[in-house]
């Protein structure tokens, strides 16, 4: 069994991790019922349920009362790493050329917030004090992965929604160390400085500032938050949320009582209006500059990047057309979304993905 | 009833068609079953079948006997102009700002070439000279849209597979024309140069002699044709097809047997090893020079960029850490795949999507 790979396409500059553990293939091919009875679990036999610590793997991390002990029960958060990294933690990035190919070992984190002790409750159900427990961890988990120099970057995703046939139901986010700058947050990142040495502004500053002025597009704000349907969203009814004032770090914040109210009702607006959709959630969040080299090129990091969360409805598949151009069809404008969202109306009796 | 608009997002650099017929939405939750009898069809019905013609806008080209007027039954290839087209053969670009923010308006061309009068025919059941006809037409249309100096860029991509909900089942390609190039495709143009720039050589031309010699991810070859796993497959079972010659435009072609018989044959191979899938085929071949500005822009296009067509299997959906990263997990290495696409023989007894 090899080490998984990060492989660089040369003509479009993409990265893959090439998995090289064989008996993988056959998951591809495992039908729908076995997957789910695999992956799923039902409440009686999930792990990630509070008291059965012993399941899983020992815990990175947890905000719990300060008369338990780790790896038992009583925890309100809960990190742990995930049983099958796709990248692992230990050894060099042994970055070589094969040819004229770039390669790179798979060395990286993955690891698993357990955001809740109960089985059934989905985010936007938690109590406020619940949410900030979770955003918390997310905050303690940046903090000490950034200390590792061979990370580039740390990145905070997941999936919501019953239907996805790919995810533990219990309600968890994935933490993804990785010694390579994802190549979308690398887009945003030259963006953003490309903005900054044309104009000295922020470029979410700015679009904060014009969404704000517009208002066609903000679907809720708070003191300190915006959540806003992006003027070229990528599918209907994607929501970005920002903070309103520059900041380039998510971790920065210590509090996060305003992030965990405006986080509840946008996905409780968009789990109400479109029936419970799948959909996914990212934090980007700044770059890695405890890594040395990332300091130097991004210069004018702290000025020019500003740290925003992205959610995506899952409302159908990629087509043809987006495989082949990079191009995304989007069949309702942000400004309709935005009038469905600020109604919070449910709109469908089914969604597909 | 307004017009559709491209719309950049200045943060990702990505465009979205915006569509703005509101009535749309709806077609976002109508379940299954209701999309499935409304564009499926079956043989009676379906309008693309032989002997239907009159159902579908009148043909913009065909390949039919002499003796056979336009929009009579009889044709081999037919091509049609989508009826319900996301961007508009007529009208200006439009270029303009609206605050800080680039938009143009949807023009474009959006046409259908039907491959067969039969209705339960893939592409990889036609006789030899029937694919030879399929891509003859694919020539004749791209050569045709390139005369429009709006039009930066033609794309040719289809679906295989009957699992997959949005397409119409009888074989059938999409041409759309854009004002943009496609990001996707505008990546590849830009590293190809850039290779040139370095190397004074085709980034294709030594992708394939690398790949001849090593002779780990060559799936088959004739004699001017090679079809290879991409050393970064991004999904499992990927395949690429080369002119082994430099060429940079697809319809420098008028002779389409060896293309037609590699397609054919690696089509067949992906459909039996792994059982039917659905996957997305794109052919990428230059752009359009006619375009002033892009002759300005592409200077070396002629020796640096080699067309191509990609083949993705659609084994599973995207992922959240897809979404967030911009990078692909792949748990089939591309070596593993080319040995199984190799021996042919089938591999899952059930595919999902």
């Amino acid at each position: 069994m090899g080490i998984n790979q990060f492989r660089r396409n040369p003509v479009t500059g993409q990265w893959s991790v090439i998995i090289q553990n064989e008996y993988d293939i056959n998951d591809l091919f495992s039908n729908e019922q076995t997957r789910k009875s695999k992956k799923t679990g039902d409440s009686e036999h999930c792990q990630f349920c509070g008291g059965f610590e012993t399941e899983t793997p020992s815990e990175i991390f947890s905000i719990r009362p300060n008369n338990t002990r780790k790896d038992d029960s009583g925890w309100s958060v809960r990190v742990i790493p995930d049983k099958k990294p796709f990248l692992q933690i230990y050894g060099d990035l042994n970055n070589r050329g094969i040819g004229m190919y770039d390669v790179l070992d798979g060395i990286g984190a993955h690891e698993l917030v357990i955001e809740t002790t109960e089985h059934n409750l989905q985010l936007y159900h938690f109590p406020l004090k619940q949410i900030e427990h979770v955003l918390a961890a997310y905050r303690e988990r940046i903090l000490d992965l950034k200390k590792d120099a061979r990370f580039r970057y740390v990145l905070l995703h997941k999936n919501y929604g019953e239907g996805h046939k790919e995810v533990l139901f219990h309600s968890h986010t994935h933490i993804i160390a990785t010694p390579i700058t994802p190549t979308r947050v690398k887009t945003e990142l030259m963006n953003s400085m490309e903005h900054y040495q044309y104009k000295e502004r922020c470029l979410f500053c700015d679009i904060i500032n014009q969404e704000l002025s517009v208002n066609e597009r903000v679907i809720q704000e708070n003191e300190k938050f915006l959540a806003l349907a992006p003027f070229a969203s990528r599918s209907p009814f994607e929501v970005w949320i920002f903070p309103k004032a520059h900041e380039t770090f998510f971790e920065s914040n210590r509090e996060h009582t305003q992030l965990a109210t405006i986080l509840k009702d946008i996905l409780q607006k968009i789990t109400t209006t479109l029936n419970h959709p799948n959909f996914v959630m990212v934090l980007h969040s700044g770059p890695n500059i405890a890594n040395g080299r990332l300091r130097g090129y991004w210069k004018t990091l702290e000025k020019d990047y500003h740290w925003h969360i992205e959610i995506t409805p899952r409302l159908r598949g990629f087509t043809s057309f987006d495989v082949g151009s990079g191009f995304h069809v989007n069949i309702v404008s942000p400004e309709s979304a935005t009038r469905i969202l600020r109604e919070g109306k449910t709109i469908s009796a089914k969604q597909e993905n």
